[in-house]
């Protein structure tokens, strides 16, 4: 080949990075993804998909899905202007990402958390300043988080935290919006299931990107939605790096009706809620186990064996969980997604069994 | 408020930007997006639908789409490892440039064309290098275009061209591959309507990536799908910039049952090629009216009125068509997507009806 070696032409910060990935496992008891194990209505399914077979397919969607912002307006109170949609909030993180970080740049961003943050940033040759949670409680650090806040252009926090699951205080949030130099990214995948959300800074706060997502409580992981809130100067310039008809036509049509009823889901959230205090306290009686506060929708939990073992050990039982002991400060550790009361008691019982066999 | 201007964390260049946008019109016939006005057969549709009422909706996608990137490989017969699937062949691009461009580095693209790649390559922080298409056929200028390649890190073609309809013959772009130090990108949207594609050059070609989209021929823009093909090595590197979970259950199902039913697409197609070379003849038989040859499922005319007013004077007869008179060397143009026989017949009586009226 007369041309020595294409792969000069990727970045030397891209071909340093590992890829975003996750093995494939069978399970019976699926608790390693942060799902909602409560499907949407089968009468909700079936009225997107009826809507969906009346749309043309051949058809680009609307090339600003109105319809559709202005029912997320309604739905959160905040401005159709300051709304951005993506094909899941990860687009968005991108986008928001793209338009402000480059060489010389810095991200701020609190670890261990999703990994994402760091990958993109690093893709976009910018610097990632970590602020590592405090080791023993696995809170944030705040003073740290204030401290790199200070001259980062931007900083992301996963509130709560995955795949820790504590919270960042409205306090700390607050003086975090105020010391920041540049752009705050709250992240808030698991808001549902904390009872907490940065909603109401939003008018207070040019600086503050809210970001949602329909993947974990509204149940449609398997659709990719997400949305952003955000200043309308902000949202105007993170739309230029957001593809257009980045969100396809049945999306479009689930999001808005699932919008319309959310109430049909608030029982599952709810019992998943409870399920989440409920293992917790059932974890907190095990001396083997440590578990960590959460206020998200899985838990973190530390073993006294070497987590691979104790996730084999699971597996072998047909009960699927997430091995999050190569993460910083997470030796030893699963996160467990909660799942139905069912899915939860069998999940107990494979944990018993695998504590007992050494 | 406390921090002077948050503005300042968006990147010079991006604020530089205008979006990329498109002004929403309703109309009985339109021919603006080069669109297939031929819809999916009705029980492709209603298969695809009650496949997808079989998942799990509150289920990620799989990891790795591994069913319907095999159905792909056989179907182009490249190697899975060197498939790579997107929402939209844009976010593909987008993947491609994240990975190669930034500051100091440099896009080729010729002109005019398709504005993403332009507008993505700039908010990386990339120089653009524009290499402009021959000024009075509209053709490529393909020495100019060999000099920007010996030179940028990647080059973008779009061929045939969007939306002048031109073609990189094979004998230039096998030039072009040999003489291009970094990436050669080509941008294959529209490649069913023209019986060429670089597929064949791919084995001997590391630096060749081949685009290609389900949303002009495939029937599928509303369903947003596109799939790039390229050397495993390459593949790997633009992975790590895709986003997980890209591809929804319901595009992932669709596009699979369309690949293997893909004979039933083929009439269609044959009729838009067969029409757009009636068009073309019927529009050289109109002196006021210069069409460019396409082999795409478009047509790029010059009009001698200015392209606004002929817009207009279409659009007030329901025929909706794109005005691309603002892109560099199009003065006075418009494009013409090709529609069904009866729509195209309107637009011809919409078009003399225009030319009349002074």
């Amino acid at each position: 080949m007369p041309n020595p070696s294409q792969f000069d032409v990727i970045k030397p910060e891209v071909r340093g990075l590992s890829a975003y990935t996750l093995k494939h496992f069978d399970a019976d008891i699926k608790l390693d993804q942060n799902e909602n194990p409560y499907e949407l209505p089968p009468d909700l399914k079936r009225e997107v998909v009826d809507r969906v077979l009346r749309r043309p397919w051949g058809r680009y969607p609307e090339f600003i899905p109105t319809s559709l912002i202005r029912t997320l307006a309604k739905f959160t109170g905040w401005h159709e202007e300051g709304i951005l949609v993506g094909n899941g909030s990860n687009e968005l993180i991108q986008a928001s990402l793209t338009v402000t970080l480059g060489p010389g740049r810095t991200l701020a961003v609190s670890q261990p958390t999703f990994t994402l943050y760091k990958l993109m940033a690093t893709a976009l040759q910018a610097q990632v300043s970590e602020v590592f949670l405090d080791a023993e409680h696995l809170t944030f650090d705040v003073d740290k988080l204030l401290e790199a806040a200070r001259t980062a252009d931007v900083v992301v926090v996963c509130t709560p935290n995955n795949p820790t699951g504590n919270l960042l205080e409205r306090e700390a949030l607050m003086t975090l919006l105020k010391t920041a130099k540049g752009l705050v990214l709250l992240d808030e995948a698991y808001h549902e299931f904390s009872g907490q959300t940065a909603y109401s800074l939003l008018p207070g706060h040019r600086n503050l990107v809210v970001l949602r997502t329909f993947s974990k409580a509204m149940a449609m992981a398997g659709l990719r939605f997400g949305y952003m809130m955000a200043h309308p100067e902000i949202a105007r310039e993170v739309h230029k790096s957001k593809l257009p008809y980045n969100v396809n036509i049945f999306t479009l049509t689930a999001a808005e009706l699932v919008i319309e009823r959310r109430a049909a889901l608030n029982q599952g959230i709810a019992a998943l809620i409870r399920e989440r205090d409920r293992i917790f306290g059932e974890l907190q009686k095990r001396p083997a186990i440590r578990a960590f506060p959460s206020k998200a929708n899985f838990i973190l939990m530390k073993a006294a064996k070497p987590a691979r073992q104790l996730f084999d050990a699971l597996y072998s039982q047909g009960v699927l969980v997430r091995d999050v002991s190569s993460y910083p400060l997470l030796e030893r550790c699963l996160r467990i997604s909660i799942g139905t009361p069912e899915e939860n008691d069998r999940f107990l019982v494979a944990l018993d069994q695998a504590l007992e066999n050494k």
